[in-house]
């Protein structure tokens, strides 16, 4: 068995302790005699890991006792139809619209309000945070919405906007757990965990206890109504259950690590490592603003398409994987979440540093 | 390590080979040097895994190539809106209830349109499975509505409903790939897979092709259009591409077993032991009309409360986990699914037999 260094937007590399670990009690979890796959969603050992998944997330993310956390599915791609159905109280909604998923998410919304794209960076193919120090957010609107990490174009808000007073709504799923946040300052902060936590499949949403309400659009259904599952603690129906254990465990690495202020330390080195690459490169560089740049997805080019293919050919070959950018940006793209150590971002570097000595 | 023999109604066994396999492959799948886990799923390795799934799938069913095969998230209780959502042109259905999940499914139908409820078994506490050999089909229902087998109370429809010509949509989740089925005669037939196939977290839906349309009622959200998944193989979004692995696992296993002749035979042989003990056990005694008797979920009582609670205590020290009933029954439930073994079963009866002795 040899592992690669996996550079995947998502699904993406998981801790191997965290696999080493899942694969020992596959057939037999703590002593029950059976895989958390077959195990009953009301048995007491389930109950265990999910109360325990929940508290180690609260532990981390610092979360006030006033949000709730919901385990859920259908990926972000549902929520942008549970959350319009949830808040829209006033039919309004403003979108900061700085990627495809906040562009999807507005659209989604169109669906059930008034939609205001009250920033936007597609000018320039979203490859920078628009100005949000004053924005005209709209006096009905019942939310602003934000991606605050842009997986394609690795692209991250370093502020948050000021939504003069509404409630933030973001889509965290790229930088999940990646650093310290203050919860506070959010009403919804939600993201598929297939990033930087977990396996695709499960969706984490954390909102404000105010916004949960039974008041919801006519026509919602019971499944994407948030006071459904705060109430039921996620076990309304069997939730995604191995995947949500799977999630503990990287909770528990997070903390063994020293929790979101460590992994930031350990991201901004990882990150640091290969900006400076790109800064200094004379065949490569990077594609997004710099005072915008994610810690987590780095996209770059070469400004050859034929040499970007050659580049992700052979790094393939060199076991450095799923490299190739999204379509829309071209080029490559490094994913290099909390579970990428830094001699995969080593390895990487010096991979580019020959490629370019031999292509430049 | 040791396994128990585990009852419970879902979440449920897995085949022991099925985990094994899956524990083997958990840091490299197949010399990717990498987890299913961590797979993007827009690449060559998983499109394998998911074409092969489906391939396997239909071939295990039969499925005739005018159904399409979604594999989808959230679970039944996502279903119960999807359907009414994207098949009630007329806003009218016809819902035959014999339980709770039909019940249920009923319930959240009524936010879309009209529900008439045709049958239903709730006089006998779902004891049985009301004749549906002329039902009065409303003229304008767009579809009627079965839960074909009810894990709570053990019943199974052994003949379909006549629809009179309307498309017939059945929940099968508790006997999903049990036994051979006629696709044809249904219009969607669907589960979720964690009770018969896999781990929570994936619902498959197998649908006639012309009740896949754009024209769904307004507001429903992408992720709950039909039309969405099918046009994108369930690639839409992220799957929940461990579980649909696992599952992919599964049908390989039935298929090497013989496919669903051969579970039908082995599933008949472990019922017909449990359910011959108790015909002839003195303190037992099954609470379902004998003509309906589902293969898949077995409840039985004593008829006194604290002697079931001595049995499921006693069982579970004895290596027989999660015999407890459903609370709307009592007693005891033993849900004896595909991966049961025929050891499971007469494990079960033996003890049951010397409970039998010592408390009569």
């Amino acid at each position: 068995m040899s592992r690669v260094y996996n550079f995947s937007a998502g699904p993406a590399v998981l801790p191997v302790e965290v696999l080493e670990s899942a694969a020992a009690e596959m057939l037999d979890y703590n002593g029950t005699g059976m895989s958390v796959m077959e195990m009953s969603h009301r048995s007491q050992a389930y109950s265990d890991i999910i109360e325990a998944a929940e508290q180690d997330l609260r532990d981390l993310m610092s979360i006030p006792d006033n949000y709730r956390v919901l385990f859920l599915q259908g990926g972000v791609s549902q929520q942008f139809a549970a959350i319009p159905m949830n808040l829209m109280k006033n039919r309004v909604a403003d979108y900061i619209v700085t990627g495809q998923w906040s562009k999807k998410a507005a659209q989604e919304a169109e669906k059930y309000g008034q939609v205001n794209r009250i920033a936007s960076s597609a000018d320039k193919t979203f490859s920078y945070i628009p100005d949000c120090s004053d924005l005209p957010v709209s006096e009905e609107a019942d939310y602003v919405y934000i991606c605050e990490n842009n997986t394609i174009y690795g692209t991250k808000f370093k502020e948050l906007p000021d939504t003069k007073g509404k409630p933030l709504v973001a889509d965290v799923s790229s930088c999940f757990l990646s650093e310290p946040v203050d919860v506070n300052k959010y009403g919804v902060i939600y993201g598929g965990v297939q990033k930087n936590i977990g396996p695709a499949g499960v969706v984490i949403v954390i909102i404000r206890e105010d916004l949960i309400t039974k008041d919801v659009l006519p026509g919602t259904p019971t499944m994407l109504t948030y006071k459904t599952h705060a109430d039921a603690k996620s076990l309304y129906n069997t939730p995604p259950s191995y995947g949500i254990y799977i999630c503990g465990k990287v909770f528990k690495w997070l903390k063994d690590l020293g929790g979101l202020e460590a992994m930031k330390e350990r991201n901004e080195e990882k990150a640091v490592i290969l900006y400076d690459f790109l800064d200094n490169s004379k065949l490569f560089k990077g594609t997004v603003e710099v005072k915008d740049r994610s810690l987590m997805n780095v996209p770059f080019v070469t400004g050859d398409n034929e040499l970007d293919a050659k580049f992700v050919r052979q790094a393939k070959a060199a076991g450095l994987e799923n490299l190739k950018g999204h379509r829309s940006v071209g080029g490559m793209r490094a994913s290099i979440y909390n579970a990428m150590p830094i001699e995969g971002v080593k390895a990487l570097t010096a991979f580019m540093k020959k490629f370019e000595e031999e292509n430049l």
